[in-house]
């Protein structure tokens, strides 16, 4: 169903790294709106270690090892001021030490190519950036199309051929949305298993440091590097699972690309044997005022940056993070009570099966013009790109996009999700999910 | 320096369970103001079984097997509706299980005999409760002295040799307080260590459910009973061991009776070997506006039961409740990051000492009367009980309060603390400094 994977990981695993670095850092040098950052002297260096540890017949470091990578703008690299795609930051002092996660990626080895440009301080789905310009989604060579967000540059980075992985962050969808938009596979993994040590926060109950790349298996093998525990994903056949398609809110407004690629993706799945069972799950319908907690953590957060510089952000963030102004703290402490309430009632629900299955997002990227154009336009497309994605976080659940559109026709994701600490079991779904949808 | 421990779990290893129980029952009967319900039935079956695995000469199911044991009166026990010291909820379902601390002292064989009366919801160091009357301090036989509380009824079932333990909670110093004051042994673990489930809540950020008896042997057998992780607690000598002395807040307005009990207890550390260190510690002075999560959770829990029957709080109780609606939730964010900030520049701090020692409370315990007669007298009395204890659960620590008093004279405590998680090591140098204190 889409292209070969070039660029996975597994397939590169001869090519010397040198030249492969040496590739990616020009390639992103001209590049456009993808990149805030570049690091050529220390991405060449992990590159050259790799090589000469494969001179000397000496084993790589990991499966990443002088690979090209990319993490979001959000991530602390130390010795830099980390700006999370935004300008009112310039002036704050520098990182003291590399993100948890950046750490993990350099004890692997990666090359790291450069910080991604990302949705102002990550909350949007839709991926414009005012300060930074918006990296179009390479899917489309005739429209400038939004590649989604918040991780925007991260997910172009990797669809465009640059990087064989992206680090950004999922809190309603920001690795999912990129992903499905631009033809890629982003896993959301449960929120703590990986470290937000060094992260930029938008909210610090919903947040999950994550990855995307071209495959389920770079998944696995990226969730292996930044994760603290180690999964062991069992090869699973598709004959006789249960998957729960919810016939609540998730399959609604489906956009005349995602309809029949989402369905035909079923269709697949059926003949290899899956059991899709249709789940009223009315309760889904529930969920969405919990997604205040965004609002309430981001505005703690900025409140004081707001007071002394709110010119400086992006208007449509703003408006946002303002709306957790309005909150008490009775509030904040009843939404957390609901948020366990809701859990427990969805716990419940799924168990009688192995996974969730629905379409990412809607919708096929937009074009940027329209969505700069009107607030109001920007706000509706930006609540519909989020709606499916941002109940699995609030779910405290893991979920994957794999690509599911024909070849030729703009990319459409279908999301593999599962409650909380269901890790392994919904990576081993999604394998052998990919596998039949690529027959 | 105490009375001997007759009532000690150790001292009655072989005494038959059923006329203890029995014992315990009829004098929890004839009591006044500790229990606000009793359990016959329940109890003298945990006797029985007990007195018959022994007859049988099977080992006890645990050292606590046919034991009596009080439950504070938050705790949940199935098929009857928690109360929490208050009137308010008497319409409100019963519970539909145990809470899991009881559970675990059923596992354990405990008889319960009755859950002890308390402050109304916990949110009080004093003890004194209008709806169920004040169980009078039995360290003094001619004047009417506060318990301490919140676990007031939990103190005096044990110090009146009613049980051998009794759990209660601690969330500002609701276990410390009234062991120090009525002459017991009390051990407020790290916060995580033992399941709230079940508990009534004060502060979910600072709720410990934890145990108080005669001595710190007992105090660690409680504690492998409620806990979830299993302690080793070591054999330590008190010579060279590091011990701080705060020179911040925690020595002041000692009174009469605390200074020279508490100087004494130095002393004797200082002649067994320990290293007796002043430490500045000023940043203690910043932990108090901390102390803020209860009025914020406790407002949350309670705003709409407020709403509809405020008549019906302790006065005292539901002012300071209402203190948490002032909070917004950016406040309350700001609350637990400068909390997070705070226990680590703590932690930094104590890195190099074994424990904190500090007197348990400044006072000894005060007459009931003027305290029930003067709301003034009342919070400025409630202020002093809290400020050392409360400083331990900000921090995320434990501590445990052990008698320091001479015979006769009336109970202090001393208070022997450590950062999170330092249980077993704080329980190790609690052995050791209650060793020195009796020679």
């Amino acid at each position: 169903m889409n292209k070969p994977d070039l660029f996975s990981i597994d397939a590169l695993n001869r090519q010397p790294r040198g030249e492969l670095v040496k590739a990616s850092l020009e390639a992103a040098r001209q590049s456009k709106s993808i990149f805030t950052r570049l690091y050529p002297d220390t991405a060449m260096a992990a590159a050259s270690y790799a090589d000469s540890l494969q001179s000397a017949g000496i084993a790589p470091v990991s499966a990443l090892a002088g690979l090209p990578v990319s993490i979001k703008d959000l991530l602390d690299v130390a010795g830099e001021t980390t700006l999370s795609g935004s300008v009112v930051l310039k002036n704050e002092p520098p990182a003291s030490a590399d993100a948890s996660v950046v750490s993990r990626l350099r004890k692997a080895g990666a090359a790291i190519i450069g910080k991604t440009n990302m949705t102002e301080f990550a909350f949007s789905g839709i991926g414009l950036n005012p300060h930074y310009g918006t990296p179009a989604n390479p899917a489309d060579t005739q429209v400038a199309r939004i590649p989604g967000g918040s991780s925007s540059g991260a997910a172009v980075s990797v669809a465009s051929g640059i990087c064989v992985a992206a680090i950004g962050s999922d809190t309603g969808g920001s690795i999912r949305i990129p992903a499905a938009l631009c033809g890629l596979t982003g896993f959301k993994p449960t929120a703590r298993r990986v470290p937000a040590t060094g992260a930029l926060p938008l909210s610090t109950t919903l947040d999950t440091i994550c990855a995307m790349s071209h495959t389920v298996r770079d998944c696995i093998l990226m969730d292996s590097i930044i994760a603290d525990d180690a999964l062991t994903v069992r090869h699973l056949s598709l004959a006789g699972l249960r998957l729960a398609l919810p016939q609540t809110l998730v399959l609604d407004d489906m956009d005349q690309h995602v309809a029949p690629s989402f369905a035909q993706a079923l269709s697949r799945l059926s003949a290899a044997g899956a059991q899709i069972i249709e789940l009223p799950l009315s309760i889904l319908q529930d969920y969405r005022p919990l997604g205040m907690f965004s609002a309430a953590e981001a505005y703690a957060w900025h409140r004081n940056l707001l007071a002394e510089h709110e010119d400086g952000y992006d208007r449509r963030v703003s408006r946002r993070i303002k709306l957790g102004a309005g909150l008490s703290a009775a509030d904040y402490l009843d939404l957390h009570t609901a948020r366990k309430r809701w859990i427990q009632a969805m716990e419940t629900e799924l168990l009688p099966f192995d996974a969730i299955i629905m379409p990412t997002v809607p919708m096929v990227a937009p074009e940027i013009a329209p969505l700069e154009a009107s607030e109001d336009a920007f706000f509706a497309a930006n609540a519909l790109m989020l709606r499916n994605t941002a109940a699995i976080n609030v779910l405290d659940g893991c979920a994957i996009s794999i690509p599911c559109h024909a070849a030729g026709s703009l990319p459409v994701g279908l999301s593999i999700a599962g409650t909380a600490n269901s890790d392994a079991h919904i990576l081993a779904v999604a394998l052998a999910v990919e596998a039949a949808l690529r027959q």
